[in-house]
Parts: C-alpha cells; structure tokens; sequence
C-alpha cells in the first residue's frame, strides 16, 4: 500500500480531501508521468531480480525466474496509465500487488516451477488513444500492430500533458518517452502459462453486500463508436427552428434516445466525448463528432442496442433539416469491439479456492459468504490475454463503486486481500 | 465588389466552388488576417483623404471631412471580423460599401455639411470574444472598457489562428496586433451625427419574396448565456444509470426542452459551443459547459424564456443522480444582454426615401412592393450606435437567407444597390 501510493507521485490528479494522499491520478498513456512511473516500476522489478522486457507497444514484462526455463512464466498484468480525472487504485492496485507478490516471495524464498512475472500493459484506459486495451489487443494478435502504432491520440482530453501541436500516434508517443521497445508485441514472443489480475471492482455490488472478494468468471460485451453528425452551419438569430439542419440538437435527441434504447435491454450506452464546430455562440453547429460506448452482458445484447440506435439516429437526423430539403446525415465508425468474454475454468479455480483461504481467517461466522461470482462491467487486459492463455481476475470492493472519478478508494485492507489472493492462486496455478 | 473580393483575400476560408471567390471567411477578430485586411482598409481610405483615428477597443474611424468642422460627421459603419465558418458579405458588404460611398463622392467632388464617415468596429461577431457587438458597445459606453479588455476569447473556436498557450484576452490581442489606439472608446471622444449600416438580411424574407431592400426598423432582443451543468465523473461500463450524474445527458435533456419552449412563445434557443470533461470514450462527463442565445421580439419574451428554461434546467438536472443522493447542479451566467431595439425615425425616413428611389428604375410595375419594413434578427453595431445617436439599416437579400456559412452569398447587384441606398440615405440626412 506504501508503494502504491509512492508510485503514485508521478501524475498526481484533482486534490478531494486534506490527506497526503487524497488526491486522484492523472497520468495518460505515454504522458511524462508515464515514463516516470514506468522507469521506477522497471528499476524495482530489477532491484528484485527481475529479467524486464519491453515490447513494441512499451508492455513492459517483468519475470522472477523458476526452477524451469522451458516453461512460460504465469504473469499477474494491469496498467499504469489512468483517465484524465482517475483514482488511485483503477490498474494500479493490479502492478502494485504484482510487485508485492514478487517481494514476498523473494522474502520467502518460494521458489515456483514456471517463472512468476508482472506486465504494465500500455494505454488500457483507452483514454489517450480511443482504444482500451490495445496493447494486451495486439499481444494476443487480435488488433494489427500497424492499426495500433498509427492510432491518434483523442485532442479533447483535458489537460493532455503534451506540448505537441499536432496530435501524436501511439508510435510517435512510444519514440518520444523512449518506449518503443524491441521485443515483437505477440504472445509468441513473449509466452505465458496464464495470466491473474486483481483490480477494484469499479462497481457497487462487493461494497454494497460487505463482500470481500469477487471471484470474476466473465467480462461484459462492448463496442466503441465514433459518430458523425452533418448539418449546416447557419446563423442562430436569423434562422427559425425549421429552417435549421442543428447538428447539436440532433445530437441532443440521439443521447436521449441512447439511453432509453440501452435501459429497455439492460445495456448502458453514453457519450464521454463530444464536440460540436465551428464552435461559436452565434452559428448553428453544423458538424458533431461524438464517443458512444455501448455495454450489455451479451455480444448479441449489444448488438441490438446497436441496430436500434442506428435506425434510431437515422430517423433523428432525418427530420432535422428536412425543412430545408438538407436533413442531417450521420456517419458511425467502429473504433472498437469487445465481445462477451467468459474466463477459464481453472483459473477461477485457482482463484475461488485462494479467496475462500485468504477470507477463511475473517472474524465471520460464514466466510463463505464473503467471496461471490460476479462479472465484470469493465474491460481489462486479461479480456485480451483470455484469448490466447487461461486466465481470470480478482475484484476487491471500493468506496461506493465509484471508478474513474478522483475520488476512487479502496482501504488498505481491502488491497492487501487481494494481493494475497494473487499470490495465491499464481502459487496454486504454478503446481497444478 | 471587386473591393469586396479584394478584400477576403485576408482570412479566406472553407472552399465551397470552384470560382476564384467560392471561399467563405474566417477571419477571427483581432487575428493575423484581421490586422492585414485593417492595415489594407487604413491606407484605402487614407489614399481617399480621409482622416483615420483607432481607439482603445481598436475601432477604426475614418472621416471625409465636410465643410462644417463643428459639426461631428455621419457615419457608416459595420465590421470586417467574420466568424470561423463565415462569408464573405456579412459585416464586410457594409464597410466595403462604405469605402464605396467616399469614392463616389470623391468622384462627384460631392460637399457635404458634416464629414462623412467609415467605422470598421471590432469583434462585432462575438465568434473569438464571446460578446457580440462588444467595441460599439464600449463606443456607446454601454459597455465597461476594462470588462471588454479583460474578456478571454472561446478556447473552441475551430483552427483558432493563434498559436497563444493562455488564452488572450482582447487588450493582449489588441497589442498583439498594433491595434490598441490612444483614442479614448466613447461617443464623447468620437462623435456621430448618424449611424447608417447595409447589411445582408441574413434570413429568407427578402429573397423568398423577391423583395431587393428591407428598410429595418427594429432589432429582436436577444441574451447569451454560458451554463454549467455539475455531475460526477464515473465509468461507463459499471455504472448503472440510476447511478449517474451525467453531465452531459442533463445537458442534451437541456437542449431538447430549450427548442420546445423558445418554440412555444415564437423565440429561439441556440447552443452553439458545449465542452464535455473530461473528455474519455469511458468517463461519464462530470461538467458540461456549454452556450445558450435566446432572441425574440421583445424583450419580455426573452426574459420568459429564460425563467421557463431555469425553471425546466433545474428540474432536470435534479432528477439526474438523483439515485445517489448528489443530483447534478446547473449554473448561469448572463454573458450579454440586448434588449430589443427600435431605430430612430428620421434615419428610417431617409433608408425608406433612398430605397424607394433606387428602385424606382427597376423594370416593374409597382416598385414600392420591393422595399419593405424588417425587423432584423441579428445583432448588429447599429444596435449600440443607437443607443447613443440617431440610427438604423438597410439589408439587401442573400442566398437561401443563409448566414455565418462559407456559402453565404449576395448578387453584385443587390450589393450595389445596398450601396447605392445608403449613399443616398447619408446624403439626406446631411441636408436634413
Ligand atoms: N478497468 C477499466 O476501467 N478499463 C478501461 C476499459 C473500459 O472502459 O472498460
Ligand atoms: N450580424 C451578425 O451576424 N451579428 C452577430 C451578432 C449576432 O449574433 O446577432
């Protein structure tokens, strides 16, 4: 917990209470902060006898050799990097614990069969370049490494901690904080046997019910869009309502309508990015550009959100502007596709068995009921790692499911659990 | 209107023909291309012997004197800014027109009784600095001259042609530019017998009904308002939507409602700049920015537009996160308020007389059918000037009725006859 938040003085975000600690992260994928955080992560793992690679997406592999060279080392993996207004547990808590796992068993001397490592997955929030996950994606060969070195990173993040003028690609970024590393991006290049990560649940079922762990078995399905809305700039004083193709406004009804579709099938659908141009308090926007992240538990669900959006929003732009025979048009882009992931059986064995030993000592009489299945709301490095080797993850409870937010929490205690967990089940994995 | 062209070669913007004056205009008040296409009108109506002074808000006065020095001259006047995705005729026909009168009066070795004068006034758009009309408004002493120094220019605003980090204020632009005149900004230091103004109408009556001039009368009553909406920043993927305050959602709710109540008392409602932040694919946005212009043709209509609207807002925002206990919040801040205007008599008098008789060569029966009274829905100088001096305008027709569009156009002839009118209302109100 002292490392987590020492790792943390490198892109210190928006101060929420009076504690030296009290404050949230903003440390975008490949900023300066970054770097700096990334260089103390690799001089730790060194100190601890570690053997560090860096891919050509700037993962960053750490491994503690085992007793056998010919077998791939089991890796517990999350990220470094945050959103622009992220806590201090979101990723970080998944390295840090990784870290600790290292440190306890140098401390013990444990030696396993396979080796032990821990990856810094680079830019999983996809809050810099509008793709999460991609550098765990192009590992697992799922995005092309060309799509990803060539992914622009997003202009409107607030206070993006970069000078450049023109926006960088995740190539020019990894080149410039000197990241770029040599090593192929593939799982062939660099195996694993299997791959745990604990993070916070970012989500209020464990805190609500006073659970302590959740064991996750599966991952939701989501898909990330950029949209285009085109309408005609025009004069906001001198022109009536139905002579107007309002770009904004057609934008406006379509998030309304986002939700109300997303509800009635139990998905989520919301707009983080939005910008409207030219941008003036007098001209009718003639031209949006919005995000929308669309989630539900299964890949068809999403699907069908989809369908009826597009149907939806075609309407929408369709009247809008109809008056003046130039209706809006809208355009989607794919940028993104994470179907229903559902993890393997024998890492959430290894998992369930860990929590129900680590809470076994709680002063509960049932501990049984501290640990609970759940899926993940969220996407995570091991969506991508569960397509190539056995993998799952572990969820500790924060303060009222609050992610993404500066003031995400997690206690101490809570953290420690799950470090404990981890270690755990990389031990019970490493014998099977 | 070779003039005119001429003109726009400074700040030229998006292409939308092949000609070589099918651009629009962009040319942002106070930019590189605003000083260019000053400079160019300063020594144009030097070289027609006129006298040239610039005040403090950078307005720029230049005199034809008449043969009375004791009496202040009239003035034409409107403005070379232009909004990001502008045209050609908005703002730049009126000065231009201007320039086009002392050179027909030079010409004709016309005398007049008071001079004769052309203002360029500064940042009438409101598109870089966010008050409209802002320098004839300081003129006016309407206006505080330190609060139009200090005002901050929009950071949205499309290719904003300055490379500043800070955003400047209008005194460092004025600076910037060599524009910052030693003349004090006032009626009182620079005078004016009448204030005359030619304008593209900007909307679609004149042209609908074939009409070539308007005789305005009026100006609608319009405020502008920027408001924040308060939320909390959270994940998208695990937050349910009971569990938002989602900024951005309350403000499309927003935006919806204003177009339905302005609708329902014949106003209008307008956002033309919002800023979501964030700013991430995955953050539900916790603060929402964004524009609002109300107009309508009174003045009491626009107030109870506003009072429905906050009412409405409130509302709306209450209910969103309300789930959690912490409700989003809406803030208001009054930017700019225009009441609506009334043009004085005798200046209507003289535009009624000019264009009737400008028309009058035109081969139709009744000729009195293409000149009609206008109220105008946009802000013009005109609006301050009358504050303090007798004032009004004439509009010509433009194509569609559009307006801060790069496709806004007007026939060299409707431009001339514009130009033809308004010597002839100048020239009556002088003899008057
Ligand atoms: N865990 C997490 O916040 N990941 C970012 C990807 C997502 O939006 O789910
Ligand atoms: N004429 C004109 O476009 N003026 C700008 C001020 C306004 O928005 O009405």
């Amino acid at each position: 917990a002292n490392d987590l938040h020492h790792s943390c003085q490198w892109g210190s975000g928006i101060r929420w209470g009076d504690g030296p600690t009290d404050t949230g992260m903003q440390r975008l994928a490949l900023s300066e902060d970054d770097k700096s955080v990334r260089d103390w992560f690799i001089q730790t793992m060194k100190d601890l006898k570690c053997n560090v690679t860096v891919d050509e997406m700037g993962n960053v592999f750490a491994v503690r050799p085992g007793r056998r060279a010919d077998v791939p080392a089991t890796f517990i993996g999350s990220h470094l990097d945050t959103q622009p207004t992220g806590g201090r547990y979101d990723g970080i808590l998944g390295v840090l614990a990784g870290i600790e796992v290292i440190k306890t068993m140098n401390d013990m001397g444990l030696e396993t069969e396979g080796g032990v490592g821990v990856v810094d997955w680079t830019n999983e929030e996809g809050a810099r370049f509008p793709i999460s996950m991609i550098s765990s994606g192009v590992w697992a060969e799922c995005i092309p490494l060309a799509h990803a070195h060539n992914l622009k990173e997003v202009p409107t993040v607030a206070s993006l901690p970069t000078a450049a003028s023109a926006p960088e690609t995740m190539k020019s970024a990894l080149q410039k904080i000197g990241y770029l590393g040599a090593v192929p991006c593939s799982y062939k290049s660099t195996p694993m046997a299997a791959h745990f990560e604990v993070h916070i649940e970012q989500g209020p079922y464990l805190v609500s019910a006073n659970q302590r762990v959740g064991v996750v078995t599966a991952v939701q399905a989501y898909r990330w869009f950029r949209l285009n809305v085109i309408g005609r700039d025009t004069h906001t004083g001198t022109t009536a309502f139905e002579h107007r193709a309002d770009a904004l406004y057609a934008f406006a009804q379509m998030m309304v309508r986002a939700r109300e579709v997303a509800s009635s099938k139990g998905c989520l659908a919301s707009v983080g990015i939005v910008e409207a141009k030219p941008g003036s308090v007098n001209t009718v926007p003639g031209e949006v550009s919005f995000s929308l992240d669309i989630r539900g538990p299964e890949t068809e669900l999403v699907a069908e959100v989809e369908r009826e959006l597009r149907t939806a929003f075609d309407a929408i732009a369709a009247a809008e502007g109809a008056g003046i025979g130039k209706p809006c048009r809208v355009e989607w882009t794919l940028d993104f596709d994470s179907p229903a992931v559902k993890f393997h059986e024998d890492c959430i064995d290894c998992v369930q068995q860990s929590a129900q030993a680590v809470v076994a000592d709680a002063s509960v009489a049932d501990t049984t009921s501290l640990v609970r299945t759940i899926m993940s709301g969220a996407g995570h490095d091991s969506v991508f790692t569960s397509k190539r080797v056995p993998t799952s993850m572990i969820f500790i409870p924060c303060k009222e499911g609050l992610s993404h937010h500066p003031e995400e929490f997690s206690t101490a205690d809570d953290c420690a659990t799950g470090a404990s967990v981890i270690l755990q089940a990389v031990v019970r994995y490493d014998r099977k």
